[in-house]
């Protein structure tokens, strides 16, 4: 079978379809495989799929385990709400890693590589078609490659998704800046590398967490844009990034001269799609469902589609090897689409409420404050098991172990009769 | 297609296909419809349905609206934990309802008569087959039917579900007596009717909630029967009843003499499967997943397996009418195997935590004496929307509009970068 894109996603489907025993080439567009980008968060429902994929020593090796994730005001500083990372992960059986893309993306090439995918360079698939009984994609170089079946992991400007919608990415009007402060700096000695912070603010918010060992910082700056709600076309320009910072604390522009002014990273998703699968050609990653990045599970959501692609590719093949594809993708399409859906439109919910000013912040400041640490009515949906193979996953619904019930009120409650 | 079964599971499957445009005949064991037992608790995932199928004014004019649902130590009857049933269903957007399971039969019965399906009675199926282009089933009279698809719907002691499993119904050890007090008894006029009350205590539980417009009192007293562990076939008597409430309170043993004593239910479930589809055969309802009735889900869970598998029977429909049935049940089966297992485990569990004894009992009573009245942790992933079709479901799990933010910390939980 054929996989198009090399970035997350495309391989991440591709090493876990290796895994079911199909043999996998992986066509990618650029002269060799790469990923832009700085830091990327591992939520458990990312570090699961990795454990299964035993690739989550290499992960961890690579990467740094936060012990909290803290919510503060941008414009004040104050803390308004936490998650304790360690305490997340013994609810969730899984950490929540913090990574250089560019190391999640080489490990998951070199477990490609080791399951003898093929991987193929400078080969930018311009179309899809069905054939009889599978499908073909055409090359901008005219060559043409046909499989039984063929996933289109071809990034937020799909050429693939044109067979399902007639659609475009929607400008969120934000924009991103990302940096790293290097260990010398006192900035880095000032902060509490343990912690992923997220300062949210008027229109803008700011991140930092440490990588690699702690020894750098991180950091995301992303505001709205005046030059993109006027209908500009340069909009997002370094001009706009410290006209937005303007009225945050102190903590917060401290940051700012740190930030990469070269380059920025326009924030678009797509309205959500309910169908992916049409005769042998699937959609898969940011193809089918990209999202605003406000909780962190664009790639994780790729990673999570190839895992349970393989997982009904092992349901629904027969003792030949045939795998029943009808049964196996529209089993993807039923479990993966509408969590995806939900992922997109709460991520865009939750962009709203991070970005609120005037009394809409103060309430929310007020809501956010009164949130238990421990309540995880939030996250359970997106950090919990992926609903999809049986019989696989611990059921942290069900009532704790009560000697290990110190957590307090949610741990459990009422049911019924 | 041919629906095995005339409960509420198989009814409303036949129900939910004929919306699909489907001509469906349903075959019952018995020589009439009815079904037995007394109230049935309909939580917000199932009247969602039901006003999907235009049936919930139906339904709500038959039943009640219960204010709250408490939980009480049956040893000292102090209040454990509570759900604010108006508040969660403005949470969930539907009520939790209580009805009696005849009303529900009958309301399901009679919107089948309206779409056309076909009732049968006196059509007692033995045994199931594959044909090459659908499904055989054969009645102990003999005759057979057959159709393009067959689910079936055929309880507990399915003859269908011998196609996937070589298993036996589990025994719990607990027995369940019912009864109902009538509205001129002074117990009923010194109740809450309100209130949908749970009594946990060592080794067994008592549940009371008004039914019929409240002017009666419905009651369901279950206990473990020593003679079961001791592997006596005569097990659950009314002797045992008398003799497994003697130590509970007032409220409890006052309520034991309106239990009907001629007649008593065993519980029982089965271990959780994962593969429901079989050719053209698919189980549906307590064939595939019967549980101990802890969070009352078995009826609900039969209803939302008839939904899922018309909504997805509708998503892969040709334009010609013809029905994709590999997709749609491998569709079907994805969506719901996993879910129900997690209630089946999930019934289990929260049963050991009803009956616990001893110090146990009084960790539990603590733990749930400090859970939040509004910490929806452990009711989101049941009462919630279920997954299956997109577009359709509003997202709880995005923030609250903050005018209507005030339920305090629950409403609102920390995300990501």
């Amino acid at each position: 079978m054929i996989v198009v894109g090399g970035g997350l996603g495309g391989l991440g489907a591709a090493f876990s379809l290796s895994r079911q025993g199909l043999a996998v080439r992986l066509l990618e567009s650029a002269p060799a495989f790469g990923e832009v980008g700085a830091g990327i968060q591992l939520a458990p429902n990312c570090t699961r799929i990795l454990d299964d994929y035993g690739l989550l020593d290499e992960a961890r090796s690579l990467g740094v385990l936060p012990d909290a994730m803290v919510m503060r005001d941008a414009v004040d500083g104050a803390e308004l709400t936490r998650l304790d990372l360690r305490h997340l992960e013994e609810r969730y059986g899984y950490p929540y890693l913090v990574v250089h893309r560019s190391d999640l993306h080489g490990l998951l090439l070199r477990a490609c590589g080791r399951a003898g995918v093929e991987l193929v360079n400078d080969a930018r698939v311009t179309s899809y078609e069905n054939t009889g009984g599978g499908a073909r994609v055409t090359l901008a170089s005219g060559a043409a490659h046909e499989a039984g079946m063929v996933i289109a992991a071809d990034g937020l400007h799909s050429a693939a998704r044109g067979l399902f919608v007639d659609d475009r990415p929607v400008s969120s009007a934000y924009v991103a800046y990302r940096g790293t402060v290097p260990a010398e700096q006192p900035r880095v000695r000032n902060t509490d590398l343990g912690e992923v912070v997220v300062y949210v603010g008027p229109h803008c918010h700011f991140v930092h967490y440490g990588l690699r060992g702690g020894e750098m910082l991180n950091q995301v700056a992303v505001f709205e844009s005046p030059k993109a709600l006027a209908g500009q076309d340069d909009w997002g320009t370094p001009d706009e990034l410290d006209a937005a910072f303007a009225g945050t604390c102190d903590a917060v522009r401290e940051g700012l001269p740190f930030m990469w002014r070269g380059k920025w990273w326009r924030m678009f998703d797509r309205n959500p799609i309910s169908r992916w699968v049409h005769g042998r050609i699937a959609l898969l990653g940011d193809s089918a469902h990209p999202p605003l990045q406000y909780i962190a599970q664009g790639a994780v959501m790729a990673v999570e589609d190839g895992w349970v692609l393989g997982e009904h590719v092992g349901l629904h093949r027969a003792g030949d090897g045939t795998v029943d594809w009808t049964a196996a993708l529209a089993a993807y399409e039923a479990v993966r689409a509408e969590h995806c859906r939900r992922v997109q439109t709460t991520s865009r919910a939750w962009g709203e409420l991070w970005h609120l000013d005037g009394l809409a912040r103060e309430q929310r400041n007020a809501l956010l404050r009164a949130r238990d640490t421990y309540d995880y009515s939030f996250t359970d949906w997106l950090y919990g098991p992926t609903a999809l193979t049986p019989d696989q996953e611990p059921d942290m619904f069900t009532p704790v172990p009560l000697d290990s019930a110190a957590v307090g009120g949610a741990a459990l409650a009422g049911g019924a009769a």
